[in-house]
């Protein structure tokens, strides 16, 4: 890294933190929109009163610049190695998304379902791709005019992930899951997009664990598919 | 505005500065793409390593989070009056891209024309609506598949603003043009957004300035049209 030298800074105040079933940073999904993980944005005082809110609901879609707080401690790199790449190749920093970026802020746009005053102002959101607790500093409505640009073009992602894998339970996850459908069905979204670092695939017999809701799910790759092994919990 | 509670707060850097036509707020449009404005952003060290930008240009958009440095000392408002709602009718600040908002964030989507690497990195930008001197806090690829939402609902501004005035010059104006028809295109561009505020729009015969690049344009209405009367130097 090149030597520091000090420049201007802003202060960035918390307005609010999400509330997300992504309780750990491993398995979250890279970009928003991929899993239909449901959460909310809990507003901070003086930034939960309904007036500063109003018009928002006619707006499908809001983006939130937010602190990946849990890297900050690493600081940041000049380059990095996106999963889209398979975790080999480099690209800048500043050509990704990754959080060890300077400044660790994120952008997300994602479906505001509702927004709810009854007690203070709670968003209620999905698409998350949001650790549980993430810092929010800004809201701001997605415009579909100026921000869905026709034509462009994305680099080195250019699509959205198609493979997915098959997810498949063991008869003791099955049980442990009984009445909690909409559980399961984010497990399915979450691991079948496959959160395994790239260069784990050699190492097809391992067992992973990923933290969803009040679940820690235990779960390996079997033949190319997920298998869910089972699901204690985590609280 | 409620009591003020003490929050989490995250110094962010400025990374780089815009070099930007527009050099007072008076006449920027209102959202990025609206004019065909061409400007920089020059990286500040140690930012400004090429290896940090590599694979940026495969993409021909990027995102810019940025700071309304212009408008911070006049703090923020819980409801603002959007000018796409002509002036008078007042939404939620959050449900708007008003700079008077906590933290004084703003994003903006804007073509990448070039990524020049010759001193430090430059990044040759189109469709700016930022004040010369804006500092950036953060540069993101423009990822189309997560980015464009299909089907997204824009709230009260569903399009671009189709209405644009006609643009004429005084025998003078076109004088003082001649042999500078990229300024010429971007006068033309810049008014026929009519930037007046709509509280003005019974005085017809005012006479404003907008400084766009090194000129300070002084135009009025004239018969629902906008005439330049003349554009002495700034500097």
């Amino acid at each position: 890294m090149a030597e520091k030298t000090q420049h201007d800074s802003y202060p960035c105040e918390v307005i609010g933190h999400v509330e997300s079933p992504f309780k750990e940073k491993f398995g979250i999904p890279r970009q928003p929109g991929l899993v239909a993980a449901e959460g909310n944005l809990r507003m901070l005082p003086p930034y939960d009163d309904p007036v500063m809110f109003e018009g928002l609901d006619g707006f499908s879609h809001i983006w939130l610049t937010f602190v990946f707080h849990a890297n900050r401690a690493q600081g940041w790199q000049p380059r990095v190695r996106p999963p889209r790449l398979g975790g080999n190749a480099r690209v800048g920093v500043f050509a990704s998304r990754a959080p060890f970026r300077p400044n660790h802020l994120g952008l997300s746009v994602v479906e505001l379902l509702a927004i709810d005053n009854r007690d203070g102002v709670r968003l209620r959101l999905r698409g998350l791709d949001l650790l549980d607790g993430t810092p929010v500093l800004d809201i701001k409505p997605y415009v579909p005019y100026t921000d869905g640009i026709e034509g462009a073009v994305g680099g080195f992602a250019p699509a959205a992930p198609e493979a997915r894998l098959a997810v498949a339970f063991t008869a003791e996850a099955e049980a442990q899951l009984a009445g909690r459908s909409q559980l399961r069905a984010l497990i399915v979204e979450t691991l079948s997009l496959d959160p395994r670092p790239a260069y784990h695939a050699d190492d097809p017999g391992r067992v992973y664990g990923v933290r969803l809701v009040d679940v820690d799910v235990r779960w390996r790759v079997v033949a190319g598919r997920i298998e869910v092994m089972g699901l204690p919990p985590t609280r």
